[in-house]
């Protein structure tokens, strides 16, 4: 069994997407999402004209990849409130790993898709967007604008149900189905190296509120969870 | 001026809703938020038969509400993500106060409708919907399933600008716009007494990565600023 | 108890939304709706060129303004008819009281949304959102291009119920629901002096149909109630 | 000429639409619109249990019924502002034709499409969809539920433009535009006998207010005309 | 009774709608279907600055059209799956027809809208929208635009119920829904002289799968129904 | 270089999604489509108490599948026209799969979603689809309900470019793009052995009209290459 301070096992498979700019396909144990930069000769109307660049993520999950079939939002026809609010922290944390100045006006289009969900999926979504981005710039001779390296883990309190309990590193779908507090937790370093930052935090009570002490351990085992999954984008990269 | 840990001027002004079973006009300096509380004899399907109940929250801002009219959603046909968000915040928030299985089966729809706003809307949309959501409990005979206090604030680190630097309570509209990082924290305490705990913490590095140390000043601030915000409610009930 | 001539207790507060060029929340009787008018360098597509302005109207309605807490319609994704209807209404009657082309291309924008509803709510939408207009108007030193004063009060015949009977001026919710017949008269004067002239008359027979003569009598009583209206407005605007 | 009293040439075809329980194509000018009436077992969610029934109206006006082709409804995906209006009036109109108590939990739905316009569409429906009605009743054995006879015609101030001026019955399109005062007038009187009198009313100064004495005018001209439609509707019924 | 490989009576009756600038209602037996040619100074988003011009197709239907009503698609805010199908294959064939560069940069827009539905209602519209065409183009002084002659037609295989069996000309509603295999056939001749050809072809098994003998079979029938229709657009154009 | 009547290559992958009852990534040369099928315990409401079950398609494409990032569905709020066309392909093909009747009152529901689109893929999407409701059924102890085998194929007539040239099977985007008739192909054949049959033929000129004698050529081409992708999904289910 895996440790509460573990990860699961991680893989980063580049190019499955044929025609975008970047591809990679992240498994996290049974978490797949594909993921996939495109970069547009555009900006939003609110940014014309100012010389620099944008960074935008979608966000969306096949029906068939969670245990009971979900609906298609297409069909619905909208997003649900949770696919909106992903989408949205996906570019906000992948905003911070590129200088957009240095894009020109472009915009860099990122797009995750799950095709298989046992827990942590926007995570594992910024993880592996990171890397297409990354390789992205680097087809389009822009890998300079890659300022900073991103990833993001889930981190939460397991108080019930079999299995790792108390803190506990990247929960699996039925691990957050029993946790207490549920937190993900986006971090930062800069390609030419320094210190892990905080990029984005946030912790929920979903069964109880926490305290001020488990906040400060929450923090401490998402850095050191996010610090694990840089290596491995890095190799990756190779 | 006011101090980098100081609440701007707060008044929670009850009753201006006629017809909703609790209600409260939150003025937190110049944002003005209209929260009420409403009663309904049903859940969602979801729910059906489980003999618990469900409290759901909306927000809106009235299009003047803000310094260049912003568009009514009603008209546009669609929610924008930052609604969908925020209303998310503020149901998953107040649930923490309110003990569902004392309800029967009956839901507490919450309306937070911003009048005015000159940042901080969320946060005291939660803190006067609290408020709304004790009195309508207490007109219904339902006293005893208000279990915990909840209030929010925000917090944030400023950098540049006039004014309040470095970590500062509350921010209004220029201040979170100068923000490097911003910050919305909401902590409950048990009704019949005890620690005050976080509910949910959201910390988003806007201009920058935040560190470690700076997380923990910015939860402290912030936990400082709800128990103020508490007080202050306690006080408007009576 | 009022008679049926009689117009309920009347309130016109000025600037209640404070980054609105003009604002008024009006209150008749137990009927409040907030009122903002905000000038816009813009106008539609179809006009552009023709160096005139426009008007135009939104109407909305708080979830818990009613009785019964009603639908938000953002979160529908629809404006219902009758809202369509009612800022239709708002904004042809307020086109009345402005003289477009000294505007300019530029265009009001009159937003009305009801906090409190116990009937004739588009008529004080009408009546408040004057005001607003006028505010906003000389607030921009455009106060010449207000050529007309525009109020609105509904009327109607009560035959079933306790209270006041017969033709009967500015029903209230109970009274509306009871109305065999049920109208809205708009009417303007010049604001240089002259007659009081009908803008829009609608009368609808709920319950029966109703004579020549009874529809003289609401006319009638209608302009009455106008005249009355737009000297409370005159009062507020000082 | 027409003179400014007369109505444009009217026609009423039945049975166009084979499928309806009663249809009737209304020409009247150049104005026609496609006008059938169905019975459903069922009512609105609302009025189950009550052992009444209900009458709804939709309105359509196909793309090249106008001289500049207009956009289809269903393609936009939204039913105009106009339209809706439009069909709140003849469903409320039609409700006055019949004892809905007398058809059970059954619902009449009226719909009225335009193939040509010309003026006067919505009025023009209200004459043809009550014959479309008065068969449909008829047709299915429910001829006494049919109580009163509705029809309902356009009256204008027409002030500029060349031909009829002044006191206008019956606008075409030409003439509607060149209006100062434009009016719908729908009138009903009891199947068995006696009084014209006013469903609805309703009146708008487009270019200008107009006086207390106009609408008086107004009003006369109106019922005059509806009539003379009642007698046409008698004789195409048979 | 019709034999299996015989047409309904079939009427082309012109210019029923008085703004376009071509329109034929064509009556195939029951199937009434009213089609309308508008050419608009405009052309699609991605057409811009070709030189060349553009035809697109809508199709609709009256809710009374069916045996039993059916929704208003511009009420329910939707067009179905059904219908986007159809308007495809209109305007797809309708293509085949105009030599689009001799259009300059205008739209073609053809509108067909079923009054009366009896089975084929996408095969009369292909054929009476051809006329509508066809009249527009000669309006317009652009005849030589027109370089096709285009018409539909509907075969099946017809195995139980009463009537016409085996392969089948020209079902009606009753014969399509006893039908197995289910075909339309679109068909076009140079209008200068030449060979009849197919446009397109689109044959389901509904209750069978059909083999290569039976489409060579439906294939036959279909071409031989289409020159007869043509030659009836023929004389209707005179 | 592939002769004209050649397959590309052609892989099955099985069990891709792992929560779904039946999977298949079909990759057709550089088309790769994810298909699989879900069992739901309920029928659409038109079919309930019949005792019999139903099967349903959706169809959708990753926004980064296509050479230029195309628009995400969900986010647009709207399937496109060609999407409803395809899963109504999808779904009407599939059905002639199933003995419906053998499923008792339980959905089907197929997604196929695509990976990467290089031409073909909606036939791609039903080769591959069948072998995942084949999987489905099989581990739901339902096999016996699998009746037939269904698969599709692309073929066309190109007379320009480069390469492959007439009569062409499953045709590459490129060659797509240049034929001036384009087909699609459905064949089924009896589990238990018997004739390949056609489900479905699609043939549309899209450059020009084709000849009876090109339309059998097509016919025949199609099934021979339907017989090719049978012997597939049969070596790939073992």
């Amino acid at each position: 069994m895996r440790q509460t301070e573990e990860l699961r096992v991680l893989g980063l498979e580049k190019g499955v997407q044929l025609h975008a700019a970047g591809s990679c396909l992240v498994k996290l144990g049974r978490t797949h999402v594909l993921c996939a930069a495109s970069l547009e000769e555009r900006v939003p109307g609110w940014m014309k004209g100012k010389g620099t660049g944008w960074l935008t993520a979608e966000y969306g999950m096949l029906p068939a990849a969670t245990n009971t079939r979900s609906d298609r939002e297409a069909a619905r026809g909208k997003q649900q409130g949770r696919t909106v609010e992903i989408q949205r922290l996906i570019g906000r944390s992948l905003r911070q790993a590129v200088d957009l100045s240095a894009l020109g006006e472009r915009t860099l289009t990122v797009d995750c898709d799950v095709l298989n969900a046992d827990g942590g999926t926007r995570c594992a979504a910024i993880t592996g967007a990171w890397v297409a981005v990354a390789l992205a710039l680097r087809a389009q001779g822009l890998g300079s604008a890659l300022v900073r390296q991103v990833a993001a883990v889930s981190v939460g309190i397991v108080e019930s149900g079999e299995g790792r309990r108390g803190l506990v590193l990247d929960l699996e779908y039925a691990e957050d189905h029993q946790a207490a507090v549920d937190c993900n937790l986006v971090a930062a370093r800069p390609t030419l190296g320094g210190e892990l930052e905080l990029v984005e935090f946030q912790g929920t009570g979903e069964g109880r509120a926490f305290s001020r002490a488990e906040a400060a351990g929450l923090l401490d085992l998402g850095l050191a969870g996010c610090a694990a999954l840089m290596d491995a984008q890095e190799a990756a990269l190779g």
